[in-house]
């Protein structure tokens, strides 16, 4: 039976294609909920995929996944620095985190690096491959479900 | 034809499966080699695998990666807060480059992530899913090659 | 005639019980809640309870706190060091403020405790007695507002 | 043609005149607005005008602005030194982007101005000015447009 | 039977009353004392009463209280963002250790708050409810060892 | 009658219009002047407009700002992040005094902005508006005098 | 008839005249003692003069001071940059207070410097000028009680 | 014969008395002089007085200290934690040097105080004592050059 | 003859073998000064061994050991970080000073370790090795003594 | 024909030979002058060699060269951690620019070479050269007007 | 049988005797190793002697030393504030790790004790105590082989 | 007799003129050795030419310049803001010593000057000004030797 997964969308990702193109190019989230939804029917999961600009949405699905004994896929956008609310619901999961973002956020403002405070709650860590970066995400998080790392 | 690839790996890699198990696995360097050459033979990828426990011989495989025009998958390890001259080297590199890492840094001691010096001239990152990031960094490499983010 | 006092309580506080219980016990909010009741009783004190994830909410929340006069006791959770936001709407309001705390933050990572922004407006403080805690700061509430510190 | 105008108003704006007046004065956000307004119609502006303790919310109004090509004066309060969400939003935006104060922060306890995240995506800053900080704004917004500074 | 309960106050608490009244009030360290004995009768504690301005002989109560597995409620004053000596000793206490302050530290000077060394080796924390905080941290204990938080 | 208002100019804004105009862009301080002295008849004030690159020169000026019972509008330029002297002088000033800068320094290197001492003691602030901001701190000065915020 | 006057000195001052010499000179605690009594005559202040290494015993001497409503001429030694028990009972003191070191302690290693924490309860601080310094401390104090500054 | 003196003072000097009288007082600078010039008699003292807002001139007179072999009171007002030119200027000077400050630094906002630079070069240094600081100062001149500290 | 040593020992050192055995261990300070006495007879050190939560009597016994023309073992415990008193007093001895710690203090928290103000005036500083550290200190003692380092 | 240089000088330059000679050296800024000279003929520069403790002239002689389209050779002495506004006046200038320091500034004091302001804005910098660093530098002007780095 | 342990000297130690010898004194590596080799026998040690100027010989070797099972006595000196990989190798080690220094560190510039990474992994610590601190290092490791602390 | 004089290079300077030009220019490490050899002639000095991408090399050759009692011009490249090993090297060396960069570090990523460790044993320092910053090195080198500053 497929295993629970949810992916989840921070704040301006819903502007993915048209929002500073030369920085996160030109793919939508619809284009990369599609991509996500045909991998999971590779790997056997039953996917949420959800966005919100609200960081209490954010946690109130983070709730709902440590519920449904979820496994989940988080780009925290904006809040990755600064959310310990999003940090705290990340701790309560009891199936593999995986953190994504779309830019190599170490190259660019510290603003965006300079304390990731959600990673600290996250067991893999994956940035600057763009909407690639969510299906090996994925895919981590089958390997950790599988038995993997350490 | 298959694409050159460097796999680097630094200081304390080849302890790996004996080094601090609880923290880092089982695996071993060697099993991580053989899976990545596995992976190589299906993504195209004409792989140099090596490791050392020398800032000085990363340098020079990295001048070889630039001689040869090939991308970069680098576990930096405990250089990654430390070397100036391994980003100076990552700097020259034409193709893809991606930084991998065993554990997710953010969750451990500050020594390990206060200052990702290498990271800044990578275009992925991944850390946090053992062995897998190695083949999950081959195939962000390959979809960066392919026409990738942004 | 009973004095109106919010009880308000931030991000991630809904799942008690159930969220690291090593960490914050087998209480739930909803015994919590009672146990304030309970007690609003003793002390003459007309309750609002409420628990958000939302700091929009919260805020809102502490305006209507203003508009009835009302005293406030909150646990911030995650915002504490965080929100400028409630930190302001604590700033508004007329009667005794009392933030509390179910874990003693001090003895946790200093992301728990490293610059307690709303504690700035707060008029007492308590950490680290779990549901007892609200209890203890209703009564500090009505000792501040019978004629208390200084 | 009237150009487009988001004026947004971030958290606890909505009690101005009654919040600490000693510190924002006695003038009422409604009265704020109908300043704007009346302005609005000199400067040729078509205005939208909005408040919210919602981060998000803020966040929606920026898309929105940035889907009808809208010029944004936003007072983000006490978001300002927080929000990358706001911070990323603003980024998007085509049209001239004004961040306005009412009071002096620089002349404030440091929580409210030690890092003014939102105010590195803005053209132009005014601060300290009260009410009619909103309409100076506005009158840099229209400069702006008509071919401002640099 | 009573169970055992040091309360221990730090550097310049005998001069409570007529110490900067505008701060601290006007309630003497005798009143407190008074209403600590009265409390502890109802809570059933054998009450130890000491104030002293020398770090050592606030060490040597301590280990005093560890001799007699007693639980201690501290006002460490002036020593509680500098005594790493009082920390060790705290360390060393079984019973439920409550740190009080009389005002709210985080309202404060940062000198009063800005490293509470001492509240890292604390159970609880209570500040800002003047004398009253003092018997709230009673309660406090009193639930910790009655099987209290988390 | 006119009321006495002195703009006062720092180091290097003599070459505006030839100093990096991709920066500060083309207008000249004479067209700044004009453009203040055609407003300065508008709103009733007697015009001062001095510029130096001598800290001396701008402290003189501000005391004969307060021998005249001035209001200030100054752009301390290079030395808006380094000088006392000049924090100093604008503490004496009785009449309302607003701080300008032609671009917004919260955008551009922290050398520009990390620590804006003299604006501690402005009413307002304006920065990124080029010319106009001139102009609009100018009705900001004669808002202030004619009983504005708070 | 005569103020009274504390002249107190903290840890190690009782070995001046053998103590590191080439720092702190050839004249002994007991000559300083007795050229500040001939100045007190002077003066016309009843001095009290003691030196301690426990800064317990200083606070207990600085509450005795007011107590007495006595001025204090105070050098705190290795206490000024640790001892917030001494800064507490320096803000009871209802009299001038006058900080007084031997050396100037801006010219020598930051720990004797880069966080004088007593210093702000002074009135005066007079450093670098030996046992002369505490007769100008004296005359400094006399100066504050007869309507000195500002 | 009298020894050279050079009694030196730094920017907005010349306004005391007017210039924030609830901070510096009603005192003004010629008062000063005179009360200087009284005691330069008595302590032999060929005096010269000057006043600048100008850094560089307070460089040529430091210079002129220098030709003329002479002792230096500088009261460098808010150059003292900025310049390093003042610094290296004092550094020359063969002869006592005292800094001089009408009010208590340590016991104001941090810009005056948190890295005195000046300072370094000084003697001996005086705080907080108005105008009678400049006299105890220059005793302390007399002191240094009679074979004074250490 | 025998040469004098004082084997001085901070706060809490008194409760070893009580005191946290999983972090101190089982050995009491009376096995230590058991230990240290007969390595003294072997060594040919006349000893002194004291112990005292009061940081005064620490002074106090460096004070009479300055006076005996005596070297110093000293463990600081929680002074170690934070007393500019003993670190002026073990400035004044003139023979070899050899800091001791029970514990490797770098593997701790930074509270142990991020200052070590009194090691700045040893000669030799041993740590981590328990009651064996005071054995090899006395060691290092008699090596300096007798022409050691450098 | 000849291309223009300038040559400047900060603060206390014009005392070199006679100032602190055991840091700065015997050789005087008018024999310096000579040596520039005598090269410039050598290198067909037309000189312009200024010094002065403002830094008002040195912003000056900075907006002269750029009206002359000049190279510049500057060693702002304590100007060089300090001054924006030279800063700014350099980055005005469009051939090249060499910042000189007598000494080699990274092994002094903190003071000397913490936060290089100018030095953002040189092309070429040299240092702990004495004297010939000006020839040198001039030499590197040279060079770089000729086609030379990158 | 002799248990195994590996001394190891990091960069520059090879010129002991030469290096500096005001700071390190005149005693050879060559004439440390005879005394090592001598008080190895006498505590039955196996001694591998090692000293390089690459860091990857130093971790090879200690790669070495876990194959063998070895105890560490490393002097990593010029890496000792710098090498995670050296940190990383020692975390490795199953047996007594003790790190020796030369000189006191603490009493030295902070480059060479500011942020110790390497003693992190250490059991043991001393410094200052020269060549006899390797003797006492070692002595160290054979009380913590033997059962030693805590 | 020619002196000897050790040009040694740090790493990546193999890779000079095909290593990011744009910021290094288009010159080889070879061309810069033919140059300084051409100039080594002329100025009398016996060369030594290396380069490695190995720190314990340099550290190395900077021995051997040690034993043949050479002068070093040294570009530490990516170890200068890193290397204790190299700095402790060259505190070795008892000619003089001049630091080299092709670049201006102060006008790039602070990772390239934030903390130029290896500087601080340098006489002279040149940066900025390419392959010409060796020959000005060399010269410097040559006047230091010959009874250069101070």
């Amino acid at each position: 039976m497929a295993e629970r997964l949810f992916v989840l969308n921070g704040p301006n990702l819903d502007m993915l294609g048209r929002r500073e193109p030369h920085v996160y190019g030109r793919v939508t989230l619809a284009e990369i909920e599609k991509r996500c939804r045909a991998l999971a029917a590779e790997l056997r999961f039953d996917l949420f995929f959800g966005q919100s600009n609200h960081e209490g949405q954010l946690v109130d699905w983070l709730h709902r996944a440590f519920d449904e004994d979820a496994a989940v896929l988080i780009n925290p956008a904006g809040l990755s620095t600064r959310s310990v609310a999003v940090l705290d619901a990340l701790k309560m999961i009891g199936q593999p985190v995986v953190e994504v973002h779309l830019t190599n956020v170490f190259a660019r403002d510290p603003v965006y690096h300079s304390d990731l405070v959600t990673a600290r709650a996250a067991d893999g860590f994956v940035a600057g491959l763009g909407a690639t970066g969510y299906e090996l995400g994925m895919r981590g998080v089958r390997a950790l479900r599988d038995g993997g790392p350490p």
